[in-house]
């Protein structure tokens, strides 16, 4: 019986001896004097298929043709799979046209990220690339799988708004009909409403901070996975989702991707439960004793944060740590102070050298937020709108942040964050 | 034995006799002679309890306070969950200071939009707004896992761009640094190059059109499900597809969200896989044939989606169908022709009434293309970067794209795309 439906690759076993009809881009073809080898690909596996050399000669297949093929699957048992594809017929769906600077089988490790980014279609379909974004779909499936069990309420808000939110002026300024608008650099303050509305949310968005850098390190338009809570007591209640939160994605990851994630980091991933919390005090002593640090003062420096979770490894085996209890005065308005020393309840994630979260209690009482504005030399009424949703019944609350290009090359070792990033912007960077 | 940690209230069946602390907002309050009854609520769901009034009194409780609670679980058959709560301590976490315009347990079916946006955590906490963002979320949450089954890739684009993709003029300019960038339309040519390396992918994210309307079906930024696929014949494989998806998200509405759903439409969701399809021209001679319409050329307007829908529903009983074969000419350049009469293998989707989705196959030549694009009188040197991504073994391949807002308010049966958007953006609204 012909088969005239296309078969998925990957489901070929259930057709042994049968007549089938698959489609994919040519992986691998080696025309040797007595049969011509062809490795074809689809997005759920690979096979080998034999042909007459005469007949692949005759149609000038080239590497990365999208083909369509016929054939019998035979029993080999040289094959990984244990059978092959023994070709009938192939049609060319697509010519390859262009002289390509390197195919989907190549080794492209040595290939600059511009050229990966000009091909990004053929990039993507090279495993070590194509990788990394299944990681990166894989790593958004889970964390929105954790929050879903969680009571957590997935929602959607506006990136377009009219004024600031994180204090700061990096912001990209639209042309909104007749006056001006902007891009959200947080969705905090709407997360903060669906704490006040739905108690715990989540929401992954883009976000966009007018940064004049173009850095390994920073993106001006980044996807932040953003999560609130209400009804906590102390930022450690939020540390403790995040370590569940990260110790559930990782050891899906190590249980579904472990061949990938083996290719790029020469662990499997933590147990992220057992990271520990350190004071920001403590983190500066920490550095000066062993580093001679005296340089810091409200904030940590890329430097710092590689110096910390070294000192971190080298103290449970794992390179992160939390760092709680930043100064009040180095971070948003809206944050909760931690005692009466001037630290806040703001907390950091630092993983394998990098910050990949900011997290922390906020304030949740009108007249808190107002002070802590006034101390900032702002005039409550700048904020009056925002303030309003902290009188029909906010709860105490928290919240974190983890940016997923950072988290994403963490976890694949990757040293530029555009490598994480399917179409990355920057200073200078707005195409393809 | 005190309990301290917080208990959800809906896991409070497995802490009967004990005394626990939950956590929640005042939903109903009742201050009788001898007793005061509390109906408390969180996110995993409400309970009744019972304090003595004079201790009640004197904390000035007001509806929709957020307080801590501790009690005893205690059997009573005349509640619904089979038990309460006989309150020993109460903690106002928060204090209601404003006078609101509905409390979380009003009736606010009569409020308007307006109110509804300006008052949105408590309008979020009243089920009948809040059950809209349930089920928003839940669609999301569907619409990812049935694509997750079928080898789709999720992927994250920029929603910034150098230059328009779908034609037209409505796009938003961004300040970027020193030059102009645009807000994407749609990540059309984003999800073509997906398809070129991943075979399968699907985005949830942002699309910015600046219309110049606030009409009832009308946002400037709304929220976009878009998937693509490769390696397709027709555009009949994408319309498939998108019936399998609309039926396995509405088979998991009616079963885990039946009261909901029940609330706001008079019958379940339909089965879509029973959806007909109609050529656009068949669609005319219909209009024609029982509504006297001849004014319709090239494309549908609101009414006649209406009337289509209706026609629809009394030869199938569901009020839907897909339309295909809309004509070339007012279609963007990409789309694949429908035979040799000037139609396309563009499909919408009408569903209750409006579209819902727009589809269909594109074309994956590079010289179809370029002709395209000619007899649209556009020189195809104007789109040579993202005709270069055709060069590299791009497979035949179509896609849809819903809108969130319209899905959710078709579902729902809400009058206007506002009451599914938490925070819309139109000509003149950029807040809350």
């Amino acid at each position: 019986m012909v088969n005239t439906e296309r078969v998925f690759i990957g489901l070929l076993h259930s057709s042994l001896s049968e007549q089938v009809l698959i489609r994919g881009w040519i992986y691998r073809l080696r025309e040797l004097a007595k049969t011509t080898f062809i490795i074809l690909k689809d997005c759920s596996g690979e096979i080998q298929c034999v042909a007459d050399p005469a007949y692949t000669r005759s149609l000038s297949l080239k590497l990365d043709e999208p083909v369509e093929i016929k054939g019998w699957v035979k029993p080999d048992l040289r094959s990984r799979s244990g059978f092959e594809i023994e070709v009938t017929d192939i049609c060319v769906l697509n010519r390859v046209t262009h002289l390509l600077p390197f195919n989907s089988s190549s080794d492209i490790s040595e290939i600059g990220i511009d050229t990966i980014l000009a091909y990004r279609p053929l990039s993507l379909r090279n495993h070590s690339v194509g990788d990394i974004f299944r990681i990166q779909a894989a790593v958004l499936h889970y964390f929105r799988q954790f929050l879903w069990e969680k009571h957590f309420t997935e929602i959607v808000t506006s990136k377009i708004v009219s004024s600031e939110t994180e204090g700061g002026t990096n912001l990209f300024e639209i042309k909104y009909f007749e006056r001006s608008a902007y891009l959200a650099q947080s969705p905090q303050f709407y997360k903060e409403q669906g704490v006040a509305g739905l108690e715990r949310v989540f929401e992954t968005g883009h976000v966009y901070r007018a940064e004049p850098h173009a850095s390994s390190r920073h993106l001006t338009e980044y996807y932040s996975l953003d999560l609130e809570l209400g009804f906590i007591e102390q930022s450690e209640e939020v540390i403790q989702l995040e370590k569940e939160l990260l110790t559930y994605i990782f050891e899906m990851l190590n249980e579904n991707y472990a061949e990938i994630i083996k290719r790029y980091r020469t662990k499997l991933l933590p147990k992220m439960i057992n990271v520990p919390i350190w004071e920001f005090e403590e983190c500066l002593e920490r550095l000066n004793q062993s580093y001679g640090r005296t340089d810091l003062v409200d904030d940590l420096d890329p430097e710092a944060e590689r110096q910390l979770c070294q000192l971190a490894e080298s103290e449970t085996g794992i390179s992160a740590l939390f760092v709680i209890g930043f100064p009040l005065s180095a971070r948003p308005f809206y944050t909760y102070p931690r005692g009466n020393n001037g630290a806040s309840q703001s907390f950091d994630l630092l993983f394998e050298g990098v910050e990949i979260t900011t997290g922390g209690q906020r304030l949740h009482k009108r007249e808190d937020l107002e002070q802590a504005l006034r101390l900032r030399a702002i005039n409550p009424n700048m904020f009056e709108s925002h303030l309003q949703m902290f009188d029909m019944g906010m709860p105490p609350h928290g919240g974190l942040a983890i940016g997923l290009e950072r988290l994403t090359s963490r976890i694949l070792n990757l040293p530029n964050i555009k490598q994480a990033t399917l179409y990355p912007r920057d200073r200078y960077r707005i195409s393809p």
